[in-house]
């Protein structure tokens, strides 16, 4: 075989570890160069990025972190990894071959060699816009599904709060909530977002948590029988204010926190004990204990899909250089609907 | 039937509701009288008292509601409600004669009028130290049971940890952990309720959390591999030390947070994403909702203070003039065990 052209290849590095809000000075595009072919003997796989993920979780991988935590923190100088869809350019890998589409953890750059090719994703339906791969379709998608179905048991009915409810894994979660014969509330922050999910998302109600003076009455003005499910992405302040507006037996699906991310110490103080007067369970997880299931969760979704019954708002920036601004813009809400990085169109 | 005689009948009353830390002069011992018969033709019950219970939950109902809470407001003026231990002395209900050993809601007075009696419990075991029945036989024992294994879900093997666990709750919930294979470690408030916990109810460790400087570190010495299972009786800074000392998979069971039931605003802001980095389930519940179960309850853990693996740690008052000052010391540790009050010797 004749060894392989090399090719340039430009990523995105992190410059530094990053204490509070993250900034596109934190980050830096680098080109380097890349030969298309894995190392002789080797089971890898060479992907070529088409979409990658910005996700609020790789906010914590940029701090420097003192105690283990649940993700390894990202090396300075080093290609930031993250979520991505692909096409293989050449395979060491009995399952998979050069032209196969693939999605799973790569890097933010035009290539990548993925050593550990198992936990690459074969994209079933390429018949479906290829970027919901990296949303409906991808992690984010599947975040939705595990934390409402398996987290907070949905029943026929229930009163359903999401919060950050415009963005990739609220935005399905408010449709799943609805196909299920929930009634489901949103909150976001901006007008033009609230007014996707009340036109274009199917959510019965929805409000702009910037502009209420009291997250309180804005939820029981919502919710003036209280919320059975709060699918929870933000913490803080709509935490505090959720918790007493629980109905009995409520659950709360612990997302994600995106309000404490970019904080030293974490804020609100949350009255916990509602916890106990209302037998409420609040329970955390995690979608990668949800891998295994995917090919289910992939089926349900395109048929839904398919049948028009889920609608999808992708937020798509154009280019590589593009992918700081991007990222940093999850914490302000700059994004509206999922975000991702278009790196190559093939 | 002969009109029965009018005794006198002293009783503890609310003066006036409190804020803050309750004190002695929110309640007042007053003397009343009462006829021992029930309303001809009802079916209430008229109980001697013979012990009263004294619990932390009581506060709550010292307290003016301004939301509707899990539980009726106490009338200034009007005797407090309690659980008791007595003896029926008039019925009007066919489930009830005089004689009648029963525990359940009453009042802090010598005798009380019980309109609802199908509410009280027969006593089944009047061979075991009647006083059990308004602790580890009771409502605080049922609270330890079905909080353990109903929430928390023990696996043999699981470091547990239980906070004020030598008072009414913890100390069962210790023991029981021990006597399902557990590895139980205590935090209590000064080192003669520490050295209880090691000497008398089997806990493999205890601290003192007053003298600790550092909870988390107290904690990572007690439990180097994590904690299981949280019993969470204090809330507060105990409960933001423990959630990084979590293990994945780990359960809360919010029982109480008594550090914050005289605060005015919670305080404390625990990094609750710790939930969803180590999938934890937290999970609050009332007692009241296992009242059905209690019979089988009360069974096994007779069988077990009969076996003698189970030991009861009662901190008795004399005399109803002491229910203020025992109610208010739940809220300053005063208490060494099961904090009850002696309201007659038969
Ligand atoms: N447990 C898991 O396995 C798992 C997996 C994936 C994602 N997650 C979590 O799920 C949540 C949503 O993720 P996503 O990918 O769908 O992101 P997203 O909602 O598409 O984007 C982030 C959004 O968060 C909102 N936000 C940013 N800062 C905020 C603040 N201080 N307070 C309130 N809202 C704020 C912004 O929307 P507004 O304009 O509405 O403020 C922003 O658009 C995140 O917490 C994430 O960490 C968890
Ligand atoms: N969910 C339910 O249905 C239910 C039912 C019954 C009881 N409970 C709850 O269970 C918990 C224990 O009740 P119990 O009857 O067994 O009471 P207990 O533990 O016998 O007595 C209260 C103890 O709380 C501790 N304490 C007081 N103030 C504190 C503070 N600021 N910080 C930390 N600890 C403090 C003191 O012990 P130290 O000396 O160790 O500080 C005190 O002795 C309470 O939170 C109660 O509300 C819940």
């Amino acid at each position: 075989m004749a060894a392989a052209a090399e090719v340039s290849n430009k990523g995105v590095i992190l410059k530094q570890f990053v204490t509070g809000f993250p900034t596109e000075d934190d980050m830096e595009v680098v080109t380097g160069a890349v030969r298309l072919a894995v190392p002789p003997g080797s089971a890898s796989v060479m992907v070529k990025n088409l979409y990658v993920s910005c996700d609020p979780y790789m906010r914590n991988r940029m701090s420097e972190h003192n105690e283990a935590s649940y993700i390894e923190q990202f090396v300075p100088g080093e290609v930031l990894a993250t979520f991505s869809v692909g096409r293989v350019v050449a395979s060491g890998h009995p399952n998979f071959k050069s032209g196969d589409l693939v999605w799973g953890m790569s890097g933010c750059e035009e290539y990548t060699l993925i050593t550990n090719p198992e936990s690459l994703f074969k994209i079933n339906h390429p018949e479906v816009p290829l970027s919901y791969y990296t949303g409906v379709l991808g992690m984010a998608g599947l975040t939705a599904y595990a934390g409402f179905f398996d987290i907070s048991k949905p029943k026929k009915g229930d009163y359903v709060f999401v919060s950050s409810a415009s963005g990739a894994v609220g935005q399905l979660v408010g449709q799943l909530a609805k196909i299920n014969g929930c009634y489901v509330v949103g909150s976001a922050g901006s007008d033009e977002k609230v007014n996707l999910l009340k036109t274009k998302f199917g959510f019965d109600d929805a409000f702009n948590y910037k502009k209420e003076e009291d997250l309180n009455a804005a939820l029981k003005r919502c919710f003036p029988r209280g919320i059975d499910i709060y699918f929870e992405n933000v913490g803080g302040a709509m935490l505090a204010a959720v918790l007493p507006n629980m109905r009995m037996n409520g659950r709360i699906a612990v997302c994600g926190m995106i309000s404490q991310y970019n904080l030293e110490q974490p804020n609100g103080a949350p009255n916990l004990f509602c916890l106990v007067a209302k037998r409420i369970r609040m329970e955390g997880f995690m979608v990668l204990d949800y891998f295994g299931t995917y090919n289910k969760f992939e089926e349900e979704i395109v048929g839904y899909l398919k049948e028009g019954k889920i609608t999808v708002v992708e937020d798509v920036a154009e280019g590589i250089e593009n992918v700081p601004t991007a990222l940093i813009g999850l914490f302000s809400g700059r994004n509206i609907g999922k975000q991702l990085v278009t790196i190559a169109h093939e």
